[in-house]
């Protein structure tokens, strides 16, 4: 189900993308990918040494980074050495794939046909986009908006009100009213006074018997994708930034807000209200107490707690003082 | 106007419900409800000591709790003792009360029947479910849903993109473009690394001229009912989680969350941003700051604030060290 | 574009409005407007000094205030002295712009006249209502409701289910699904066990080039406006109090809340879940942490954290003690 294509993109031959360097490969650019899922058609870039673990085993060919980075890269790949990685990939992704650096609402959307959709119950003024798939005994509430290409598996309760674009969806997950869900994230760069827009044209994907309350906004991603594992729930008013990948029956409580790209381990328990950094690794059974503001990453089996939040044990000891 | 029934119950025998165990008295259980509302027809349940005192005033015959707790409630009540309570209502009820686990949405909507509604002002696209009463004057803005079964007051003003369902609704109330009431709140249990969902039988109600901002959540009850008392004013993006009882004249700020069960008093004044633990009791005429964590219970006319919430004296001591 | 009039206003004669009072001057009142913004036709206010750095160029003739803050006033200027300026004020407003105290919604909506917007494109469902303007190659999204009088520059591009009211918006905006702009805020005046409720006047001005993520929400200003400055980018789920004024080129993350009446500096980014309370004056250049409580004016070019927030070297040898 993870080959859907949501932003069409154009082959475009790397010399033309970059006229001033002369490669030693010639070949067709197809996509744009972050190291760990480009094939030797797609483009990649490294932008931080915390991805360099990925860099070693990438299949692509060619790599968009700084100076300092591209002489701890694999010798087979080709470097683009730039000042500003971000900013030359957001060049780049506009050349590939026009239109993603704004959400365009889908301007093709339709009642749903009930030919198509025989076992689907749908409510009232649901609106669906071209080539949308959705499996059987699935419910979607009224005024709900489905655009193109979007991927619903068997068997799920949507609510109403809910948008959602670029995403694929699994079995029994629970939408409930008002989610929106695969939108543009908050990516651009600010850069002489001006706030270059940054196309996101990545996905949603999220996992069966997945539960999502109401209000939640659930960005796509940016290169690589934004993740909810099986069986997590999230509260109501969740804000989960581009490229965050969530675990399994992890249990995430009301306004919680994750900034961009962090990993979230299975069996993660979030109270209300939680703020978790960008970029940031939290291991496996960890449990954050409601209001944290996690900065740093966690690892496996810690229960943390506070701003900056620090383990349990910490906090009391700092609270006593 | 409090006897609405929003979800539909079977009448089993406590036979039936439990086989294994022998009660000395054999009646048709009819619903489930918190110690303090139960009637002798009524499953209730005790799952924690904070709420023993309503136990000895309870009507209920049968009660689903553990152990420990068993010998504390009245002789008169015959016990069903379990490891889990929460695990075992959720059984039950889920037999009682079938679909009351997820959010199915009212598919039987329709555009509002203005010879029913000779009074009442909508805008376009309004959806109204069966069996729903909406009283003179009020008005009713464009795509607002109001499923099956809600009571709606006079004089209330409602903006545009509600949805409403389970919910009992006062007169001169006013809400906003966007909120969400009534929908199942973040009840499930963690069990075996599978989340059992909880089922939601309870309602909102909301009194007379309060005034609720746009997009706010108001999960209604698990068990019992979530209410929010007359003339209490909630800003934008305010999270109430299921069975939060907040009194009357309250000011609620932007992006303030309750976790469940919380009991907040009257003429309580809380800052933008700030949450409110669950299983909590909030006094009357208490001031929480803006931002604060409020982690244990606050006797009346107390001010606080900060993360854990303590008095403003307190706090301000804290800040100069 | 900054003349569109939201709120009819009755011209009532000074004397009328206040029977109890001999003028010298005795002319009709047109409108109510802060003391920067009053002709010599409106009504003006002085509540607290922090704002008597206006009163010396105020063209108003009249202006509601207390004992203590009159004698700081011009001697030009008649005072209506009285011990609760909002309350007061509240009741003025009321009579001269009636229906601004509860947002009624708009029962004139409409399917959008494809003659009239001949260059816009449109999706399902939008409702326009009377007297409004949208700029050239506009896209609206499904769902979309633009209240009577809004006026919407050229290019922008608007998402689905967006609320929009009382606003005037630049060109090239980008507002993502469920955006709800122009809607009244949390004002009212807490009296005598009653909250009076404190009329709106105010509108939402937001400049060229500005990017609004989902779910967010922008309360119209009360007597002032509200703004946002040309090229500033928010995130999901921000709320933004009225009369809130932000510069240009800030970056808001997700989860912000702003109270009512302060000002932000131009090029100022706030991290994720920050608060900052209400009538503080932000400087240029100003960076604050994920997660602050800020309530305190900030000067230019302080990077600032923590709860209540303080400069970044303060906060981090708060950490190590």
């Amino acid at each position: 189900m993870d080959d859907v294509i949501f932003f069409q993109n154009k082959n475009i031959h790397i010399n033309k993308l970059f006229p001033k360097i002369k490669f030693k490969k010639k070949i067709l650019i197809r996509g744009v990918k972050p190291l760990n899922e480009a094939t030797k058609h797609d483009l990649t870039f490294l932008d931080s040494s915390k991805y360099l673990s990925n860099a070693s085993k990438t299949k692509a060919l060619f790599c968009i980074t700084t100076e300092n980075l591209a002489n701890k890269l694999p010798e087979r790949i080709e470097k683009i050495i730039v000042n500003n990685v971000l900013l030359k990939l957001a060049e780049v992704i506009n050349k590939i794939y026009p239109k993603a650096d704004i959400d365009y609402p889908d301007l093709s959307l339709n009642k749903p046909n009930k030919k198509k959709f025989k076992s689907v119950k749908f409510g009232n003024n649901v609106l669906v986009g071209k080539n949308i798939k959705i499996g059987k005994n699935t419910i979607i509430g009224s005024n709900t908006i489905i655009e193109n290409n979007v991927k619903i598996g068997k068997n799920c309760i949507f609510g109403s009100n809910i948008v959602l674009k670029n995403s694929i969806i699994g079995d029994g997950v629970v939408l409930q009213d008002n989610c929106k869900v695969g939108q543009k994230g908050f990516g651009f760069i600010p850069f002489k006074n001006k706030n270059i827009k940054f196309p996101h044209i990545g996905k949603v994907i999220i996992g069966d018997l997945v539960e999502i309350a109401s209000g939640c906004t659930i960005d796509r991603g940016s290169v690589d994708n934004t993740v909810i594992g099986k069986n997590t729930y999230l509260d109501n008013q969740v804000h989960i930034a581009h490229n965050v990948k969530i675990g399994t029956n992890c249990m995430i409580a009301g306004q919680v807000g994750f900034a961009g790209s962090s990993q979230i381990g299975n069996n993660v328990s979030i109270g209300g209200q939680a703020g978790i950094s960008g970029h940031l690794k939290i291991g496996n059974n960890v449990r954050i107490g409601g209001g944290s503001g996690v900065v740093k990453d966690i690892p496996d089996n810690q229960i943390v707690m506070g701003y900056p939040a620090s383990s349990l044990k910490e906090f009391l000891k700092n609270q006593k003082k």
